[in-house]
């Protein structure tokens, strides 16, 4: 009544006193009240700018930094890792004016502390504090920006940063052609289009300015925009890579300023997840989320038991297997999950299975079944799923196709 | 100065009054001086109750969270992930009390935000929000508690803590027995020694309180403390996991209050790597923190394009390769740096080499060597490397040797 009376006086443009009084007597009527016993007992949300990861969108994530850490230790990388937080002073030392953008710690009566904003700060402090001059290493973390997203764009305060650096005093260029290399396998790896490299160099950059009559003074302002390597792919979407050098911040830390040369690249995950999801939903391929490779299944009910024993056979042959949780289930039922779920083989047993000591295996897809001498389970399942006999019972298209829309590298993983 | 003279009173046992006037003496004379310059830039420090994690600590938990994560997967695991900090009153609606523990974020006009303290309640709060009944997930993440932790025990404030939850209504006690299997699985896997697990049950304990004659308004009091199944490992040690039930959490987050029965488990990783770091230590074992196979190197100087273009042809066969990042690097020290990284095998080019189209592939076990055709350069490393040919040139004791004191389970990454 009251809210509808305020509208009401909106509308007719009342004077500000008019509105102020109803609302106060709006307020006062809701305080008698008493709390909504109607409403739910907590907020169900995650904080402004974060979101949760479902199964599906994970299942992206790790097959994107699987392609990514693959090429990184191919090419000899060790990992690091530093808290979320650090001492403000450390974060602040950098960004200077940007600090607004960070997450701070309430003061609870210890050192002043701030949400990493970024990597390249914590592993330079890193390399200072421990005195490293020459260490190869990758670093994959969430950094936080307090800042207004545009989540619609897929921004968030909450986000993956993805790091490989090289450390130390080496001959000239090499590191920084590793670096290329690595960006290029990676781009090439995750298929996402054709790319473009654009490489700057100073001296070039120098030429140009001295040619244009750029007083020296200016050269360092103007260098500041995108100096080293960007990669734009696919072509026309924008940047999903950066590389560049940065010889100087490690000596920031440092008390005697003893400078280490350092090439990294920073590879804009984040973008990539959303293309890759993208490119999903537009082809409604369908994500797997497990790794199941076969259900144990009964042919008729009451043999929950029976089940339990065939399952932990293959749990402990190394294969990926599960049951329905049900004491009887039904063959039908479990044949459907197995369609749900994306599980390309069933391993059955039944009253005749048991008495002939055998495991009927059913590829989902082709629906042909075969009898399999129990004791040789493995041997026969590592038979009709291995790559010599990739066509038996038609499994080759779950164990081959490219169910996602990546096509990833998975060269040195065997 | 007058520091020496405030300790020469200390020593003199001068009364306080004395003393004090000295240090404000001290104080004032300090101000006047400013900002002594020759002070390092920054605190060269992690948070109090945080650490850095080196390579070779990465390197460990790399290898535990393989033996966790291939388990999971293996029983058809999905994963979640959920932001780093929650709205406050989602984190303390559960722990009340122990709230002072909490990690509060500044408030900067925004929410009132907390870091997460476990992973439970956001796994329940994400449930109840997406309104999921059905799901089988782990989750890995590092939790914050604003503790004073003993961190000459191992405790830190920021840590890890790694989840496997099953939520769903399903037929009684298969669900918990799969628990009991994974744990089980993992435990054997890590090899950190033998173990007991104390299965306890409600049912159990109620008839015990009954013979005791404990008021039924007391069971649950008493009940609270650790009901469930624990893992003892390696005995004596303490509790490495534990698992239980928590059937009514989802329903404390939706409205309607609907329960989603939960099983979980929640794996002690923390202690779990100060057992396998402790055993490192002790048997002096060195941990190999990057996965390198082999070294390109040169025989003579001046054969740096040579040296890339080999190692670009290892790269792109999907082999883990570096190379020295110097212009004229000697044999001498590239073959030290394969000892001293552990790296198993060095490919050769030389002036001879070039001219014969071979590659010198040579051990660095053994110190054999033997020229293979460049063209076929893939097919000889996967024949000296492969499990057929494992005793070929000595190489058998670097690609099979457990080196780093853990006997890891692999079987299902083939």
């Amino acid at each position: 009544m009251a809210e509808r009376c305020v509208q009401g006086l909106k509308q007719q443009k009342a004077s500000t006193e008019q509105i102020e009084e109803e609302v106060a007597k709006l307020l006062k009527l809701k305080a008698q009240l008493g709390p909504d016993e109607r409403k739910q007992k907590f907020v169900l949300k995650t904080p402004k700018g974060t979101r949760d990861y479902s199964p599906q969108q994970m299942a992206v994530r790790e097959k994107v930094f699987d392609v990514i850490i693959s090429c990184f230790k191919r090419h000899g990388a060790e990992i690091t890792d530093t808290p979320v937080f650090e001492l403000k002073e450390t974060l602040t030392g950098k960004y200077g004016e940007d600090s607004k953008l960070i997450y701070d710690l309430k003061d609870q009566g210890g050192e002043l502390l701030s949400l990493c904003y970024d990597l390249t700060v914590p592993f330079a402090r890193y390399l200072a504090m421990n005195k490293l001059t020459n260490i190869k290493p990758y670093h994959i973390a969430k950094v936080y920006w307090c800042d207004n997203p545009a989540m619609t764009r897929g921004q968030y305060r909450e986000f993956y940063q993805c790091y490989f650096d090289i450390a130390g005093q080496f001959d000239p260029m090499i590191t920084d052609a590793e670096c290329l290399e690595i960006m290029s396998e990676i781009l090439r790896s995750l298929q996402i289009g054709d790319f473009l490299v654009k490489v700057n160099d100073r001296h070039i950059l120098d030429g140009m300015f001295a040619i244009c009559c750029v007083p020296d003074s200016k050269f360092r302002t103007i260098c500041s925009s995108y100096t080293g390597v960007i990669y734009e792919a696919p072509l026309g979407v924008g940047n999903v890579a950066a590389e560049g050098r940065y010889d100087g911040l490690v000596g920031m830390f440092d008390p005697k300023g003893c400078k280490v040369p350092c090439v990294g690249l920073s590879i804009g995950v984040e973008r990539i997840f959303s293309i890759v999801e993208q490119r999903l939903e537009a082809t409604e391929e369908k994500v797997r989320t497990t790794e199941t490779q076969v259900l144990a299944a009964s042919a008729q009910k009451k043999l929950l038991e029976e089940r339990l024993k065939l399952v932990s056979e293959l749990w402990n042959a190394g294969i990926k297997a599960e049951l329905l949780y049900k004491k009887n289930a039904k063959l039908q039922n479990q044949l459907q999950y197995c369609e749900e779920a994306g599980i390309p083989l069933v391993a059955i047993i039944g009253e005749q299975e048991l008495k002939d000591g055998v495991i009927k295996l059913r590829s989902v897809a082709s629906r042909e079944e075969v009898d399999v001498p129990r004791e040789d389970l493995t041997f026969y399942y590592e038979y009709f799923t291995g790559n010599h006999r990739q066509k038996w019972l038609g499994i080759t298209p779950f164990f081959h196709r490219r169910s996602w829309g990546l096509s990833l590298c998975s060269r040195d993983r065997a």
